[in-house]
């Protein structure tokens, strides 16, 4: 993959915050690589961005037309094909994180192909990968694993990886998602991976290093996820993971998109995945507790992440609002 | 899938009896829909069936030609392609199910297009699948789990189907790898299957269905193996099982292709499986241990189940050998 950066993100006339995830996590993360974002009538939402045209993105020196989608089905929707068009018209590649590829739409391709366009379906792996080996790999590696899906994992581990890197300690985020890979440049999208690979295609993305360099895998889905639980699963034997940061919601009633299913408590959580990773390394251990607390206000937070730091004898603080930092003390 | 029996089963110039594990299964499970196989000079093994040509296949009503091999990596060796037209010629479709599709072989595609043929890349599946619901389905689901990997999950779910047929119970194999989908005639490659919808995909082989109905689900992997850990919990929450039969090889001396990893006990692999299953369904329970006694003489072969069975309190036998219907006793 050659993503070339920086980035306009279209929003098309998106109402729902969460549907935006892609720009939402590029605006957040790299805003040094957006140069603005791209709304169309009818748009209720913003990534935090100025909203300016294609040619206005091109003079500011755009590269890429991001595709700022993550909603339900990964559908790429009819409507926004003459956007992608104009786009590629403008000068722009167009970068995809949907389970739809730019590369079945023939009318994009043609076009990509006739202005030398590159149409980058991020989610999708090219590579070919191989089985797992669960062989001990050299350095040290950190992953977040969660109750629940989208609880902050990515948020989690890219706060990590700043906290480590004003600690001066030597460490690289490993992207496992379309969001992770458009903020970081590279990664594998692992819930587009066959499943016969999910453990051997996160090995190959975290592989030997210096015996002090932290890998700071994102982790997806949850164990306790009836439709995710076993990409949750593969990725934790792949990453051999020997710190594991547990990270969850407040104020969730059940399970990402199934009602019938309860949230498991955090101590069960911490259970689960320690007595799973110990398969591929037997110094696994939790290290502490991520909570996305933004249903909370802030002195709320303070006190509920104090509560369950008394209870389960970890730190527990929201990224967000707290210091992370204080989860690497024990690693240094 | 358009599967045309009767079959020819190419054995290549195999020299390992479990590199042809294709060609043996259907010879095992379904010989009425097999007019022979087809080896080489330098063929080692047998699936115990005449040897015969593509000629003299055909004039007994041969309808596919099947490659029956399931080698490591799952490749299409160049060696093959030659007697692949030649069956092409003759008037025969091609069914694999290995790794590398027959339909990247541009040679393969081009004979099989001028004739009329059908390439049927059994293990790839075609359907576009959802991701998992968890919600509860009719009818009753059996699935065997395993200790490791090729340890007769497939052979064991065989055997209760013929053993339920056997007691009037009504039930259905549900295939989730290629030599059963060859078998039986349907089912999803569930290690070939985006793992984003491994559990959705094993609750569409596995839908709704009358109350006092079956489905024997073939387990894949093992809860216990670094590489496939992953695929064997999505099946194990998609099939949302009301009875689990641990399968087990006598005499393994590490987990398959990974020496430095032992096996686990078979009560661990109870406790496992029920613990994981139950996320699901509440009721999941362990009902009997089907063990590969092959490397055992007979006498001892009865010994040692009985003393496992003595020690676990659950029937515990070897299909190929003894009455696997005593587990379904406390089923009817």
């Amino acid at each position: 993959m050659n993503i070339r950066s920086p980035y306009l993100l279209f929003l098309g006339d998106a109402v729902d915050p969460l549907s935006i995830k892609m720009a939402s996590s590029a605006a957040d993360w790299c805003p040094e690589l957006c140069v603005g974002e791209y709304a169309l009538p009818g748009c209720k939402v913003s990534a935090g961005l100025n909203n300016i045209s294609i040619d206005e993105a091109v003079q500011s020196g755009a590269k890429s037309f991001v595709l700022g989608f993550a909603n339900s089905g990964g559908t790429l929707e009819s409507d926004w094909i003459p956007h992608i068009l104009e786009a590629l018209e403008a000068g722009l590649d167009i970068i995809s994180g949907l389970h739809d590829k730019l590369t079945s739409f023939d009318v994009i391709v043609a076009k990509a192909k006739e202005l030398n366009r590159q149409l980058i379906d991020i989610r999708h792996p090219t590579q070919k990968f191989k089985t797992g080996t669960g062989t001990k790999r050299t350095g040290k590696r950190l992953l977040t694993v969660g109750t629940d899906c989208s609880v902050g994992k990515m948020y989690t581990s890219l706060s990590l990886k700043n906290a480590m890197d004003a600690r001066g300690m030597s460490s690289t985020f490993r992207a496992t998602g379309q969001c992770g890979i458009l903020i970081s440049g590279s990664g594998v999208a692992i819930d587009c991976v066959v499943s016969d690979f999910i453990s051997g295609a996160v090995e190959s993305i975290s592989p030997n290093a210096d015996e002090e360099h932290w890998d700071i895998i994102e982790g997806q889905g949850s164990l306790s996820h009836p439709a995710f639980a076993g990409v949750s699963l593969g990725l934790l034997h792949g990453a051999q993971a020997d710190a594991i940061v547990v990270c969850h919601a407040m104020g969730r009633d059940h399970m990402r998109g199934l009602k019938d299913y309860a949230l498991p408590s955090i101590e069960e959580t911490i259970a689960l995945n320690e007595a799973a990773a110990r398969l591929t390394n037997s110094q696994a251990k939790v290290i502490g507790v991520s909570i996305n607390t933004s249903s909370l206000d802030a002195d709320e937070a303070i006190k509920q992440c104090a509560a369950i730091s008394e209870r389960i004898g970890l730190p527990v603080v929201d990224p967000c609002r707290h210091d992370i930092g204080v989860m690497l003390d024990g690693l240094v």
